[in-house]
């Protein structure tokens, strides 16, 4: 299991306005199997086996392209442990109960 | 006002665990003012005026030294739009209020 | 075609450096037919089809991994260009050749 | 001393092309004192003392809105190394070095 961050930037738009792509690339993740997700302030995190996650990125990757865009930056960051299983929320558990204790 | 994504991973741990560093971050985010910020699983997302966000991610990058790390690789990636005001919540809206429309 | 960036951070090695990972690395890519590849200080840019590179650079994910390593980071942009032939080279010398002209 | 990725990204720019932006960022650099620079396929690498460079980075990050830009995606990755000297010279080197010798 892996945690992605993926984030997708149209470049070239008319207007600086991004959330329909963002929008449109949810579109996919909604029909998507097997991959959790979750849309943040900064890009959208996905959790699921990696494999599936980056054909999943690939997928999204064309988005703008579909829409008329000539120019598209992706940027991808995965989080792949191999000692324990990752998923989103453990992560985020992580830290909250470090939060609660003395470091 | 910007959003600003940031991510700090500490370099030769001995372990794989990161979340002690995190959690430390954290503490100085508590004690922080005039920056909203949210915990995500890939990093946090901070929320405010730009050279304030900016001073504060300079504090934070030094917690890994103070916890006895020797390498610190730090990513930061801004949001800064001008036409707008940018917050966290409205640029999840945005997509959510398209993502209930057609595209 | 398209212009890759791909870094990947082993976490948990104990010690700082992280030469001995990205020649791993590099001997992965010397092997690897149809991808062009840059060292720079801070990542590698790979040059060809995109599908090409993102299943290298998949390969080179789990380098670390092989080596002992239980987490890993692995950061990748993408500049994909639909209207333009995208290259290393070309990239570079659009940059130059409007530093010699006025802006 | 620390070396620096940085990738200034104008949003709504109405053509994909980047070129005369990243060359109105490399006029301030050659401007900037005590800071060594390297332009890359993918971004510019900087290195030098820490708080330099972030602070040429945020007079970057203005110079799109200079050029009626009203969005701004400034993407900054640092390594800091508190155990050695690192330099862009010294970090390409010890991979190379690396590289000649077995693994």
């Amino acid at each position: 299991m892996a945690v992605v961050e993926v984030s997708i930037i149209p470049i070239g738009t008319e207007t600086p306005s991004l959330s329909r792509y963002v929008a449109e690339c949810h579109r996919v993740l909604q029909k998507a199997e097997g991959v959790k997700y979750q849309l943040t302030p900064m890009n959208t995190i996905l959790e699921g086996e990696l494999d599936k996650i980056l054909s999943l990125v690939r997928e999204l990757h064309e988005v703008p392209f579909r829409a008329g865009v000539q120019r598209v930056v992706t940027s991808v960051k995965i989080d792949d442990r191999r000692d324990k299983h990752l998923t989103m929320q453990g992560k985020v558990k992580a830290v909250e109960e470090k939060l609660k204790s003395a470091f």
